[in-house]
């Protein structure tokens, strides 16, 4: 393995999130809250420590499959460690495990938290918890990649392992500029919001704190019930805001293009809008008769779905009170998630797609024996390797989400609590159902329980491989 | 489609069926309930059907794949219509939706009943009722085969369309032989195991019917509290039947050609009395203070980790009050069922075992890109084939069980009851949490729930495709 490589990256992300975490070093300033003294001496630390790291730039700078893997796997832990310091220092939260928990919540964009009240957080450490979000939506080392310039050749796979979805499409032919302009629509979108949240009455503190959470489709907010009093104006720019966020990024930049047709056609995109309207239908009817007016079960049916199946996992509603019929909808949207190439999480909407398209072959196999047929997508044909590494996440994400649940289940909780605390992490969605309903937070947990989270957390924002790829000791072996 | 083929198998198995059917008619002459009537006239019109329409013999006795699997789903369905008929005309279940449950429930092995006084039917229709299980448990159509000679040299695509398992290996090279030595084992084990009861000091009919529940998987009992009240000498000669009937019946052919270490070397077979010592000693630990003595816990423990990793389905403690970690550990059992090649039901051991490998070897793929792993069972490379038909198995079974899940969840039942009733029917376990546990009944669903169930029950039995190809168009295509 190359380890100068993956030395070297980790210091360049030493020092970015050095310098990311000057913002929130402004904000004290700002508000004069005095916490943003620890921000200020933790950042000089970072970046000192990364300028001194990254004056040995390596030789050899290739990134195979293995080190990209590796490299993405050891950068988002050491990000996540680095990350929780303030909250540890600071005193905000004074449990590492609390403060790590709420920080790997944060990157992968989760927004499980342990807090009771969020409202008694300082407006700093208020803004990192939120940007934490914004920065792990896109990526670290997608950023890292857009800026600062690599040799190697190789640095796709340091793209394919943090991006999600089952096949990573360059956008150009540069890694470099494909990275920026992935960036450079994610910051103006985010922008966009925020302009929109101001216009919609909220000051300007909460409407980055809430652009940054839709963004990165994490989910931490800034009141303690979420968003359950905001009014219908804000809820409905949140949830335009939370689907687009989850549509393929490869739509928006065929936007740009001027090629809509092509951006229209996309056959997840397609897919995720008329499962996302199936969805939204079947809750409304099952919520109707819960509420005064259609309107106000629609708002709530539009956002709850938006929010779930985005994986974002804002509050707008206690869902945990709804029929059977809506809750299973919305537990099947946390399965499903998001666009591959969008911010969101879950399994993803191609995989879904493939996933048909390989159950509609093997049944048309079995009645012509004698026929080839290819699976496509978007009327090319699919790779072998990609349908087979697919089902290859499939089992993975199951193995994961078996063993994670018979770990949590010896915390003695619910099986709907069990179930779905480990479903909502996996998936970076936040809130589950039962005791980590909408209305909960996870701080009961045991320290082993939040441990097994915070592997699942990590596992479902990096794609299961490159967290597993760093246990397993033969990628050490010479 | 060879639809001459498949009309003269739908009336050799009317003809079987109807002289079956005669044994009930025996018991009732035996205890003189008056019952057996109604059986005898409906054997009656059954033999006669069949009969006349065996007189037409096809031509053509070729059966391909979809021949073999749709013959299989058509064979299914109307074995249980016809089935059913004696309880409906016996008034004993007057609801047909209700008798068509509890004959699926039967002849699929799940066990799952509607009735919650078993104890109030008349011998006969008890005995019926337990012997669908042992008709279903190896199969009608593998009966067919040992018994009816066929020309057509294809015959193992009916035996492939009902046997569980990704691969079905001859045991000898005529296929005729094998179904013949299966059922051979199948019959010897389940005299053995009614000597036993017999010796344990059950009476002659309920050891029959127990023997007739073990041997299939099945799981019907014949006391309203399925096993609570049996002592502790049942519930283990019961226990090591289950796990002896979940094993790979070519296990025990092995056995029979003195090849024991071949028999003992099964990877499957190995991996299975793994996962259940483990399963076994989970739960043991965490149910032990529930307990008065370890005796008695361990036992509970051994029956219920049996009685649901073969997919039985016997009742001998309400698991529903045990700790959340028990209660996974069961359901995951559930999940994973027997072997392939037995009469349990779920994914299957093989299956699991595929699973695992696919996983890792997606991983050294990653870490080792140039180098050509193949997958092996047994020691023999499996064939690409069977893995991807494995993975399209899981993606169908998984498509299934959400969109039943889905329409089960109008009917308002909590999310627990939803999920295990799915999970227990499509499984072919029969009980499940909640509001269907070990102590509850399926007699509250509504219509149209019980249809979606037993849709399941039969998918679940013919693992998926030979249910799911009669609904396609395109085989009734020219």
């Amino acid at each position: 393995m190359n380890y100068p490589m993956i030395r070297y990256i980790l210091f360049q992300v030493m020092r970015i999130e050095g310098i990311l975490m000057l913002l929130p070093c402004a904000v004290s300033v700002f508000y004069g809250d005095g916490e943003g003294l620890t921000y200020a001496i933790i950042a000089s630390i970072l970046i000192i420590a990364g300028f001194i790291g990254c004056k040995f730039v390596p030789k050899n700078q290739t990134i195979y499959v293995k080190e990209g893997f590796a490299a993405t796997g050891f950068t988002w832990i050491l990000m996540s460690i680095v990350g929780c310091l303030p909250f540890v220092f600071s005193g905000e939260i004074p449990s590492f495990t609390d403060a790590l928990f709420e920080t790997v919540s944060g990157f992968t964009t989760t927004g499980a938290s342990i807090l009771s009240n969020v409202e008694g957080l300082s407006h700093t450490a208020l803004f990192w918890r939120s940007f934490t979000h914004w920065i792990g939506g896109m990526g670290v080392l997608v950023f890292l990649l857009a800026i600062i310039p690599m040799s190697g050749g190789s640095n796709i796979n340091l793209m394919k392992a943090e991006s999600p979805g089952p096949s990573v499409g360059k956008l150009v032919p540069r890694i470099r500029r494909t990275a920026f302009i992935l960036y450079a629509i994610y910051l103006v979108m985010t922008i966009i919001e925020t302009i929109f949240l101001l216009c919609g009455g909220l000051n300007l503190f909460d409407s980055l704190c809430i652009a940054f959470g839709t963004a990165g489709t994490g989910g931490f907010a800034v009141r303690n019930d979420s968003f359950m009093s905001y009014g219908p104006a804000i809820r409905w720019i949140v949830s335009v805001f939370m689907l687009l966020f989850a549509v393929n990024f490869n739509a928006y930049y065929y936007v740009l293009l001027k090629e809509i047709k092509k951006a229209i056609t996309m056959e997840e995109v397609r897919t995720f809008f008329l499962i996302v309207l199936a969805a939204i239908a079947v809750v409304f009817v099952s919520i109707l008769d819960m509420y005064a007016n259609a309107f106000d079960a629609l708002t709530d049916a539009v956002f709850q779905i938006g929010t779930v199946v985005s994986t974002t996992g804002f509050g707008s509603a206690d869902f945990d009170l709804w029929p059977t019929a809506a809750k299973f909808t919305l537990c099947f949207m946390m399965f499903m998630g998001a666009c591959a190439g969008s911010t969101g999480g879950g399994i993803k909407v191609s995989r879904m797609v493939l996933l048909f398209k390989t159950i509609r072959q093997e049944l048309a196999s079995m009645i012509h024996p004698k026929m080839v047929r290819r699976i496509t997508l978007d009327k090319r044909v699919v790779d072998d390797e990609v349908i087979r590494s697919t089902n290859a996440f499939l089992a993975t994400y199951a193995g994961i989400f078996l063993i994670s649940m018979f770990l949590v289940s010896f915390n003695g909780y619910d099986l709907t609590t069990t179930f779905t605390s480990v479903l909502a992490t996996l998936n970076n969605i936040g809130p589950g159902l039962a005791l980590v309903g909408p209305t909960c937070n996870y701080g009961f947990f045991s320290v082993f329980s939040k441990y097994v989270l915070i592997f699942d957390m990590l596992a479902g924002r990096l794609e299961l491989f490159p967290i597993l790829i760093i246990f397993n000791p033969s990628i050490y072996k010479k």
